[in-house]
């Protein structure tokens, strides 16, 4: 009867995109236990630190330290993200996984912001860590395209742009000599509307039927349960959300930076619609609890204030 | 190539549904501050005040206070809520648009706590307000069911009760000689999810065709927008929604008890996905400052940190 998929995969970016941008510093055994927490959840995919530049993103200075300190519960892939061949290299050098994916920025402007260089340049350098990833035997078959559905700094973005740049990170997959199987599209700035998720997905799927879209949501302007529904009708499986709604991107020239898609409250939508997602939303309400009392101040998550549906449940039936 | 309406109303609960909820006391004066504000958005709608009993809701005793004081500008419609023959007599004696309504609770046990008697007691004391109404000459044409999608109580309803809930208004208005010509869905409690959406107004509409329904939202589990977003799907255009995401249902057993979804951020949703709201959505995002500024703590509006994107576009066009 309905037209959304069975099940999905819940990917966790709170500790990575969480902490961030967070304004004081946070400990790196906090982190840990934020992460640890996470998973006991069912969550089998935890984003936990990125290897960027500390003197441009201060609180993951303290990397290397997170990722050796986690005790890693088998069936879980913690993973790191790096932006570049330095980044790729410590990665490389820790305990986490280091997942192959190549892709590209949408918007010149955030590049130059967020990697330091334009798009092409990027592209370019970008060759030095596939080289890497190969020859340390490491799979890439995932793609990306980055603000994929606006830019803060440039405004709209053509759908023959994001075309263009999917045809791009496929050229460069072919050069590397590896098959993409998907492709995230990510929203860093908070573009995406249900119209416009529903509209790009499409185009997509017309040029590239085989290609698995995934989905990168952020919520800054409370468009992002009502365009992750949108990605589930057009029969997106996998997410990646934050607990607490925990983060957002330093980059982004947003005031109030928002983080991704709630974990929690996407979870209780898709359970409360018939979608599994294999978690169990009260220990997930607790890890939100935990983020915020980390953080010291309020998360945007709702379900951890307004309640999951659980003791009512067990109440009245 | 949308399948989504062309155009919507949007009806601005913030000041009744919003200062309800509100721990502190809010002055009369910043009451009608922020209704003669919302007024220059283009809203055409503005509910005001409840004439409800103080001793429930104190926020409320200034009911005939605001209503007096506000200079009603032309074409905006500035309403009362009543919820019996006393209240309805209150607001009729003021200066506020009296809707001509009739309605039904879903859920038995909400109804003794909200209006402090059974579903049965409730629709027979009606009798008496749909009596007033049409002495005084009040057109009777707008049903609605309170509660349609869970309760905090009882849980889940079925769409059978909903179903029975409905034909009970539609038997009330034929015994009244009066023609429903709208049906309100509203969910104080928060349980309405896109799926459900789909589900009841595909239910009810199948039943009576005829029956425009409307919706009134609340982000208690942060699934408005996207409940809000299958409403469009499915040809709803009046929504109720609540500046800043302002308020909540003092009755409705919610903890964190939430608001409708929000105004402007619902507003910036639509007209994103070219959904003509007639809302100035910055004039919008500063009545949402105002009304925090008058409660004294944040609000959970996105868009009035994350910013519209007029200041991008007339930069980049």
């Amino acid at each position: 009867m309905s037209d959304l998929p069975k099940r999905i995969v819940i990917e966790e970016e709170g500790p990575r995109e969480g902490f961030q941008i967070e304004p004081g510093p946070v400990a790196p055994a906090d982190k840990v236990r934020l992460i640890e927490a996470l998973a006991e959840t069912g969550l089998e995919r935890i984003a936990c630190v990125s290897y960027v530049n500390p003197r441009r993103v201060p609180s993951m200075a303290d990397a290397e330290q997170v990722a050796a300190a986690i005790r890693q519960k088998p069936g879980v892939r913690y993973s790191a993200l790096f932006l570049n061949r330095q980044g790729l290299e410590r990665a490389m050098a820790g305990p986490l996984s280091v997942a192959g994916t190549m892709g590209i920025t949408a918007s010149d402007t955030f590049a130059r912001k967020n990697l330091g260089k334009s798009v092409e340049d990027a592209v370019v350098e970008q060759r030095g860590s596939i080289a890497l990833l190969k020859e340390r035997g490491v799979k890439i078959d995932a793609g990306y395209v980055m603000g994929a559905f606006g830019c803060n700094y440039e405004g709209e973005l053509s759908t023959a742009t994001i075309l263009q740049r999917v045809a791009t990170v496929l050229a460069e997959a072919e050069i590397a000599g590896v098959t993409l199987n998907t492709l995230k599209l990510t929203d860093a700035m908070g573009w995406a509307t249900p119209a416009s998720i529903q509209r790009l997905i499409g185009s997509i799927r017309e040029k590239w039927p085989d290609l698995e879209i995934t989905l990168h949501l952020h919520d800054t302007r409370g468009t992002g349960l009502a365009s992750a529904y949108a990605g589930l009708r057009m029969g997106v499986r996998k997410f990646d959300a934050s607990v607490g709604g925990l983060g957002g991107c330093p980059f982004a020239a947003t005031k109030g930076a928002a983080g991704n898609i709630c974990t929690e409250d996407f979870a209780f939508m898709c359970e409360e619609m018939g979608v599994e997602t294999g978690l169990d939303l009260d220990a997930l309400v607790e890890c939100a609890r935990l983020a915020e009392s980390i953080v010291g101040h309020p998360l945007p998550g709702h379900v951890m204030r307004g309640g999951t549906h659980t003791a009512v449940r067990a109440a009245t039936r």
